[in-house]
């Protein structure tokens, strides 16, 4: 039993509301436990100069966190003048797994802007940015697919994210900010509904570890995944049923970053 | 009639939600109709070098807009590297407005942090931030003062504040976004529960105004101020009565920026 | 009697020194007192990117303090890297002000650049820049005129400007530094040729103020712009006559930051 | 076959070449084929101010390219006034590695700066970077130890890392450029002398992988991270006989970032 | 003759008025035909961080330029966020120059900021800029000595600058900007009333220049300096007799940038 | 005797060492003694704006130095935000220098990057880059004359430079680190294979010099650059050859900066 009563297998309590803010394409308000954050699709009709003219769509994340989503004030990174380094890291990350499950093509020229703002913050910010981000970049699509500007959803697969980590030697899912600081490894995980692995990072934060251990956390990792994905489809409804169209008509084109 | 069904000198419906986030000191959210406005009050045990060992506190704002609190995404201001302009504004208004029925002297060598966070914004987020991060600002002194860190709650009057304006040839209160963008004139005005002025702005946006459209803009403003404040009462219960106490012993010292 | 003399509704020794500078379109030395302010138009055949195509023109200012311009250096702008929150406050306010009083559409695709360079500064730094200014401006616009690229000289009023405030009690006309520092209010306002008000910000820096208060304020405001509007007809002599003409061909159309 | 003639589990020719710069307290020339990074170690006298008076060290590494050691020129950073978001994940990944084998608190309170600079780039500038930095941070540690600065050679595990990728449908160990620029899946392992993990960082550039997928991956990485691990024991010589003396006395205290 | 009448060896019309602002320890106007630059001398009580405790002082110059000091309007260095590099290069100049004729053990540990702020600019700012802010570094100096904060005035010797040029062929003397543009060679001579130089600055910005070249502008140099120097003595009048006391008891120090 | 052996009058062992990295079009290794500097030349085929459409080409300098270049660690650039004055100042001397000898009108329009990286840092990185950057210019503009982009080598001269100065009274030739902190008078002189100057910048750094010294000094130079000239053609070989071709056609535009 963890300090919290959960079992080592056991995600924290998760909710996804949809539609949380009034004028993006897409919201939502995704809830790991304490973890509290917003994520928003935003819809623009032209891509970063180096796609223009490719025919070719682009999706960019940006995250960010309230001063006081955190037990002690953080200072706000638009008074500091830069993003820090963890800051650019997840935005990277986010955008790059999305990037992996839309079919750009199919996008066309437009870039879809993913913001993932952090209100409460109790470790996994990054992974529940990604669940809950997936789902408003669906809802943003539709909304282009509604108004006839894409044929096809250009979605390929589901994606969700969760945090593993070796606590006092025990391997658990989905970390609170509480384990999370006292994780000798910590990994976080990104996974399809087909059970593929779209990005894996491992860190052995205070010690390496074993290919025993990765063995452990990767199982964890693949259950929360699968729930999680089960509650992006409840969220999702129907709009949920129009993912895979691009499937059939592989783009195969990579997008390096 | 406005063409959201309220009368000229009618506020928005508004509500005042304390303990909004977990961590923070203090921490409201205050809706204005659509405006959302997350306000929190955070303590730091030190001042700003120009303060140290003066013997008296300070009180700092910060004020930001969630990329999709509007209608078209803004950009990320932490993205640009910079805070413009009116940001700035309305942070030093923030911050001079609650300095002013503060008792610095009484609060001790400490700072408050004011953040004012717009998830939605629909006209009158400054105003709205003020109304709210008042509230919040009680609660995070409060705080100090149930820890007997300060001998009296330094609070010396209520604040709130709210825009009106000059619409097609009306003097209108709490202006949304759509006739803010019609207004002629624009004005924000900031009071106390004495029904004195903290803070008048008021801008002929696209020709000037008489004497008497400033007295109507002033009399609306009142009515406005008054029923906030009211609101404000009714968030805080028990902890209002202790608003006022320094009074008795008034500091008198003023504060510049 | 104030402690250089002055009546409480007196303003400081007032010169407007018009061609300045020898490359300006307009170019104006102002002093108030021990205030001196070098104030320039210059005219650029563009405007900002938000308004290319639309067939108006666009007025920005620039604000700027020399290093020893005050009692103790203050640090350069340039060297710090970033324009400060006072700086970017007046700028704001002083283009507002200007652009206020043109017909922007009259002025056609070109953008008025104003720059205010406080040489000395004794109080009331701000306010001397948008009276000054406001004779740069004409003069610019009056060379484009005489060049017969506008038809009229597109300037709807005159427009000046001035601080008043409460020190010990006493209302006052043009501060200077010393009295500023010791206002409980402090106010700018910025008013036609018509009487009527442009902008009023008041502050009550120390403690609210009251409406009898706010009515002493503006009625020595008032007596203060006229004098100072006096001031700038016969700095602009001749050229003055044309302002207004194209009032009679109002365009109406409002010009928002 | 691959392109360039080698196996898919063979790495590029590597070598290290000590003392490559004069002034450093460790200096280290690392090449793997056409991949040439200068690593060094410096040795500063304090540690950054959140570990003042911890009685811990730090290390902090800096990663950068000359703007020529890529096929078209980069941008220099400084030139462009900031660090992009690769070079700070570069940066973090370098620093966290090598904190990760070191006892900090042997160390005592100094930082070690890392700097890996690119002198010519073709795949796997990070992986290089980390195998070299540990000989130089070894060298610069060693140099401390002579001048009997500190008691052991506080170094608990070599460490070292390669990347592993999947192109064209085949996993490859130690990708150049051009295999790079096609895999489908990219990753860096970073092992110890114990085979254990320090870090797993694996993304599905083009399309998710499989677990099989990583488990080919991994071993590649193991017979990888071998054999530099055994080019670094060659490289330190007898420095490296003093690697391991802190694991005895183990400090256990993780390093948070 | 020259185009403005001069001859070759001819200054342009020159003026220093002191006392220029109200406020600075020291102040100047200089004017150089249309050149016209303010200089200020300010006085602070400690030294940058690098010779804190060293028992010497340091002097350091900043330049500006009006933004209509040209005759088109140059963007304001504050507005663009950085100092750009030949502003840099001028403030070095002028810094260093000045701290080669003081005696800067002398002096004490204070820094005397130096700021050049060009009016107008019509060639040879830099130049100006030197010749007149000796002026007001000797007055700023001044004002320590007679308030006893300094024993001398620390000063070892008078220095002025002036630009030489060739033009279609012909050596000249104190090129306004017209002559600058055109000039094939162009050299910025500092010197002492010695008659020794303090710096040398020689380009040929067009075509590589001859000894021969280089002996006859550095004749007019000399010619040009010596001018200047009576000027700034009889500017300084009897402040002027204090000069050179420290020469007596040398320090010899030299001080690196 | 110097402290290092050589005469007064003697340069460090220098070596060119051609095509130092694999990618530039142009690239060199310069030592001069200790002194190690990475030159390289890119082509961009295309000006910056202010030579758009004008027919002509364009060479830019930048500079740079290793962290650990120097015998204290040297904050890196990018991480600070900005070039320091130093940087700016030898990277506009560079290009100044590099186009004073380049027909840019032959060039045609596309610009030359020249990178100049120290690696190691022992007094004359500025020279020795120039002398370096001369022979990768050469080596990248003769990459556009065989692929027939341009019909003639544009280069018009020869350039080389090196430091001399006066330390302990006597004139030395080509200052090491050790020598140039004790230099009384330190100078940078660049000339011409036909012993002409294209730039002389000396300083007395802590004393003024007389012409006397001067011309001493002049004389050093022109020794070290007759060498260091010879040293480029060797260099250079058959590629020589082809330099001076534009003079025959010179175009005699100047190129202001």
């Amino acid at each position: 039993m963890r300090f919290d009563g959960r079992k080592e297998n056991e995600l924290r309590k998760a909710t996804i509301t949809k539609d949380y803010l009034a004028y993006a394409e897409g919201s939502v308000l995704i809830e790991m436990g304490n973890t509290k954050v917003i994520c928003t699709a935003s819809i623009e009709e032209r891509v970063p100069p180096f796609l223009k003219g490719k025919g070719t769509g682009w999706i960019t994340a940006e995250y960010g966190m309230l001063p006081r989503s955190t037990q002690t004030r953080k200072i706000r990174e638009s008074s500091r003048g830069k993003v820090d380094g963890r800051t650019q890291e997840i935005q990277r990350l986010i955008g790059r797994t999305l990037r992996s499950v839309v079919d750009l093509e199919a996008l066309g020229e437009r870039t879809i802007w993913i913001d993932c703002d952090v209100m409460q913050a109790d470790g996994g910010t990054r992974t529940a940015s990604i669940t809950g981000a997936f789902v408003a970049l669906v809802q943003g699509l539709h909304k282009l697919y509604e108004a006839k500007q894409i044929k096809i959803l250009p979605i390929k697969n589901y994606v969700s994210a969760v945090s593993v980590g070796v606590v006092n030697g025990e391997a658990l899912l989905d970390l609170c900010y509480k384990e999370d600081s006292n994780a000798k490894v910590d990994m976080n995980v990104i996974m399809t509904d087909k059970k593929e692995f779209v990005e894996i990072q491992g860190t052995g934060e205070e010690a390496p570890f074993s290919r025993q251990e990765l063995n452990n956390l990767l199982a964890l990792a693949e259950k929360g995944n699968e729930e999680l994905i089960a509650m992006q489809k409840t969220a999702l409804g129907k709009l949920g049923k129009l993912i895979g169209a691009s499937n059939k008509e592989e783009s195969g084109g990579g997008m390096g970053e």
